[in-house]
């Protein structure tokens, strides 16, 4: 196909008016699709439908060190629950608290505690007149959301195939010690599915921070949802990285079983060192008496372990890769060539992220919805919802059928076609 | 038998030799008896084995409006959760938030939330140089720890059978704005059993406090766990009576089924006034996607309706009721007439207060310790751990079987015996 910006004036209005035929047609459609957020699509909850026979009526409900998992107690989660967690996180059991369903609840919690009570005896941060959180971008709305309403000021900073870009990480926080945080999502990233390289994370473990209480906020929400068996992402540990750096209390890490199981009635953690989860303790203790152990035990019985588990991640594989892989083929078919976007191809995760034309996203999107496409906002993949390019889009291609996703993916590329076209005629 | 108080040095002394003996004995029976904690006993856990099959893989996890409770979304708790926690809580379903397993924790949050952000618009509590709670003492200690945790500086206000001393609650909130909120439980409270009248209900919503974010911090921790079938308490809905009497937005109510299915995997709820609600849902919705459905539906499939949890809360009473009874005989024939101690006799809820002599009660609870009875540490149910009268223990009858708990409250009676002794002869 011939690139769009080598296209005449002439030909580029003759290409307009046939998209636009094209799309009265989709809207004759009466569509109703949604690829905005990274849900996990009916078949794939069908998967988890065993974990409600895990537990019955007939099931003693006591933990292997005998722990009646009815009654109250056990504040930071059953053992056998840290060790399936502790085995699909890389980590010493000893080193994690399991929590509520939401690992975002933990991140917020998180970040709350740090306000109100600071970090390892540091002045809590709403005592200080400002405190920022750098923002790998394009990046997870949700994780901007809690700082924007914690008041953290959010200062992007460019994701790159490898992660983000570290010269740039390294200088500011060495710099700058009202810097405090920064959001990563190191494996098949959210929205790009880019994970970390080695060098990245060395780099990360080896940060050399102004402030004290400055900590990564690692959110391997990814860790194990791979879409090949033969060709996966591997990451180096961060937590052990950051020991044998000498920086062990540098990070937060967060996981959970919500692209798993069962989102919402899944089961998170926190993994980190043991001066943080002291630290941690001392809140806790007065916020719960503990979180959900029956949900633990249910969980541990029905994968039994980390094989299971993995297994498990084997089949949501099988269903949701044909979706990314039929998103990739009409993209290329469609736009390769026209040099009007690009777009990644994650070897796991729940996202595509597609750049648009600069100036170009916000209309795309607000194209596909009109056709009844609804994809997430243009904007929301960075903090404020303040996309400078107007050029990022995030494509979820798990949620819809793999029909409706085609039709979705179609109409999608229309639009994408429709917006550059108009653009680069000036319209 | 005779009091304490009239016995003669010699009568007492010897009755002190006497009560010493019966004490060595009970120390070479090597007991590990726990009279300490409100926690439901296993019999009562056994009720609730059904709700583990309330759900299964052969079962539709579909709402009534036909959403997927096994996916991310409806933040507030499904709307069947909402009916029945709006008729165990006697609120409309509309003014209910369900959350996740712990009732503590919602009340955790809501402190932590006026800390950072402030109530409906009020400067958050974080930036005041000083902010106050009303304690009702004795009370529950938990929820003083978790006022201390914020340095908020808690001001003990008297029990009485009737509720908290409204007369001095009137006259410091009205005359000091750094008071922000009161921790009640109003039935069958923690630790006496006591029920607030209906003046004190009344009185309560027609407040006039100095701070326009004065909270009553509500803890209907026991509004359906009656004792007896035919003589129950009741209270004056707060929220009705508040909207009522023009201060609608006066009340966090918050309950759960901790003490109905299981602590720890039950559902716990918030009910307030719209504004309130607006206020709290800008948080919630950067903290979490949505709490456990399955879990919510979990207990509607359980339950049915209103009626099958008050017959369910009948069972419960059959199993714990004996377990007052007895250590109310036991405190009536060991320490009656001896005027070394009062305790209360509660239609409801999980606890029993005593008073002990001034002085004793620290002494009382290590004796008992020594013998192998862990009560609730003296001290915990004021504000600091500080009983200024060292007078006040909470006895907890649910959770050891009948045979165990009736040595329990033998040799507490007889701790309470050899202090009171030693104490009216200045030992």
């Amino acid at each position: 196909m011939k690139s769009y910006r080598e296209m005449t004036k002439e030909e580029l209005k003759s290409e307009l008016s046939e998209l636009k035929a094209q799309y009265r047609k989709f809207q004759e459609m009466d569509l109703a699709l949604d690829m905005s957020r990274g849900k996990p699509c009916r078949e794939q909850l069908d998967l988890s439908m065993g974990m409600m026979d895990a537990l019955n009526s007939g099931v003693d409900l006591s933990c292997e060190d005998g722990t009646d998992c009815r009654n109250y107690g056990v504040l930071t989660g059953i053992h056998e629950a840290k060790v399936l967690l502790a085995d699909m996180m890389e980590n010493n059991p000893d080193n994690i608290i399991i929590y509520g369903n939401s690992s975002l609840n933990v991140m917020y919690d998180t970040v709350s505690r740090a306000m109100t009570h600071g970090i390892l005896g540091n002045t809590p941060w709403c005592k200080l007149d400002k405190v920022k959180f750098l923002c790998p971008v394009p990046g997870y709305d949700r994780h901007f959301a809690i700082t924007e309403y914690f008041g953290i000021e959010m200062i992007p900073v460019a994701m790159t195939p490898a992660g983000p870009d570290m010269d740039v990480v390294e200088k500011l926080v060495a710099e700058d010690e009202t810097i405090k945080g920064i959001w990563c999502v190191p494996k098949y990233s959210n929205p790009q599915g880019y994970s970390y390289s080695d060098e990245t994370v060395r780099r990360f473990a080896r940060l050399k921070p102004a402030a004290k209480d400055f900590r990564i906020f690692w959110d391997n929400a990814y860790g194990i949802h791979h879409l090949y068996d033969d060709d996966q992402d591997y990451l180096i540990e961060i937590l052990a990285e950051c020991k044998r750096a000498g920086n062990p209390d540098l990070v937060y890490k967060f996981a959970s079983t919500s692209k798993i199981t069962f989102p919402g009635s899944g089961i998170a953690a926190l993994a980190t060192s043991p001066n943080n989860l002291e630290d941690i303790m001392k809140q806790m203790k007065n916020q719960t008496i503990g979180h959900d152990k029956v949900n633990q035990l249910r969980h541990v019985r029905f994968f039994g372990d980390i094989h299971g588990m993995t297994e498990h991640m084997r089949k949501h594989a099988d269903i949701i890769r044909p979706k990314f892989e039929a998103v990739e083929e009409i993209f290329d078919r469609e736009l390769g060539g026209l040099e009007i976007g690009e777009w990644t191809k994650p070897k796991g995760g729940y996202f595509i992220s597609f750049d648009a034309l600069p100036g170009c996203a916000k209309e795309i999107v607000s194209r596909a919805k009109k056709a009844g496409v609804t994809m997430t906002g243009a904007g929301a993949t960075w903090p404020y919802g303040k996309d400078p390019q107007d050029s990022n889009i995030r494509v979820a291609p798990t949620y819809p059928t793999l029909e409706d996703l085609k039709v979705a993916a179609e109409l999608f590329t229309l639009c994408v076609k429709i917006v550059s076209a108009e653009k680069l005629l000036g319209e």
